[in-house]
C-alpha cells in the first residue's frame, strides 16, 4: 500500500453581509485534484469566529430557507451580551457560527469529493459585514 | 513508529421517514476492526443533503427528545422556499440536515472507537421518504 | 516529502453545571507542540453524550449569548421523554449536545492551530452536574 500523503491549501472566498451562503465544492475539488490523492479525506475549517461550513442542496430555495432558520436560531434584533461590551452589532453572528460549527470532514474517492448529486459544500458568513473568509483545507490519503 | 495507513469503507443503512435516528456504532467498529488500525481517527460523512451524523445516548427517550428538537428547529408545516420550486415536501429536511451537519470525527483507541459508555454514533434521515443512506467512513492511523 | 505521522493525547477538563463553556485552545496547542507536527490537522472529540466542541470568540459576552442560545434550543424546563425513564434531570443536556455535535477538525499550520485572532476552541458541558470531561485529540501531519 502506498504511504499516506498530506496536502493542504488555503481558500479565500468573498462573502456578503450574513447570513451569506456560498458553494465552495468546485474550489475544494480543485485542491483534491492538485493533491494527487485518490482516496482519503478532506477536512476544512473556517478561520474566524463568525463563519461556518456545512453541506446543502445549493439551490435558491434551500439557501433562503437555511438563512431563515439561521436567523431564527439567533435573530439579529435580540439583545446580546457581546453588544454591551463591543457594540459592533454582531452578537447574533457569533452565536449562529458557534451553533453551526467551523469545520467539516469529507470523503475523497476516485480523486474527487464523494458527495450526493444534489449536495454541495458551503461556506457561510454570519458577520454583519461583508468578509473575505479564509478556509483551511487539509487532505490526507493515498 | 509504523507508517500511518488509510482504510475506507461504505455503510448502507435503511432509514424510515425522518427524523429517523439509527445507531451505527457497531457497523463503524466492524470497519475499524477490519482495518487493523489500533490508534487514529475515523471520519464519517453522509452522502446526500437530507442526512446527518451525531452522537447520543441511544435510548428511546433521548431519540424522541432529539426528534422533537429537530422538528422545532425546522418544522415540516412551515412554508419553505424550496417547496415553491420543487414541491416535493422536503423543505424542512434540507434545513434540519444542514444545521446538524453531515460529518463527524471520532477517535480510535486500542482498536475500537473511544466513546462514552452511553454514547453511540447515530445516522439521522431527515427526508420525508424512507431512504437507504450511504455513509462514507475513512480511517487513518497506525 | 516526510511520512505522515500520528500523535494522540487525552485532555481532561473540569467543567461546571451546564451549559459551561471553557477555552481549551492552549491545551490543544501544547499537544500540537509535543507532536512535532508542523502541518496537518487535529481532530478532537468529547467522550460522553452530554458534551460538545465548537469555536467562539472567548469573551464573557459571547459566552453568555451562546449559553442563552443553547438553552433556547433545549430548555431545561421542558418535559423530556428521557426523564420518564431515567428521571435524572438531564433530558435537555442530551439534546443540546447532540445538536452541537461532539467533534471538530482543526488545521495545524507552522506548528500551531491555525485559528482567527479572536477564535478559540471551546469544550461545552451540557450536563446538569459538574463533570470532568475527557476529550480525545488525534493529530495527523508532517
Amino acid at each position: 500500500m502506498p504511504s499516506v500523503i498530506l496536502h493542504f491549501s488555503t481558500l479565500e472566498v468573498d462573502l456578503r453581509i450574513g447570513p451569506d451562503i456560498r458553494d465552495i465544492t468546485d474550489e475544494i475539488n480543485r485542491i483534491v485534484g492538485r493533491s494527487g490523492i485518490d482516496n482519503g479525506q478532506a477536512t476544512a475549517c473556517v478561520v474566524g469566529s463568525t463563519g461556518s461550513l456545512t453541506t446543502i442542496e445549493f439551490e435558491p430555495g434551500v439557501v433562503q430557507d437555511l438563512n431563515d432558520a439561521i436567523n431564527r436560531l439567533a435573530p439579529q434584533e435580540r439583545a446580546y451580551a457581546h453588544e454591551m461590551a463591543w457594540n459592533d452589532g454582531d452578537g447574533h453572528s457569533h452565536v449562529q457560527a458557534a451553533l453551526l460549527g467551523p469545520s467539516i470532514a469529507l470523503p475523497i474517492r476516485d480523486g474527487r469529493l464523494r458527495l450526493g448529486t444534489w449536495q454541495q459544500v458551503v461556506a457561510i458568513n454570519h458577520d454583519n459585514r461583508a468578509r473575505r473568509r479564509t478556509i483551511e483545507v487539509t487532505l490526507t490519503g493515498v
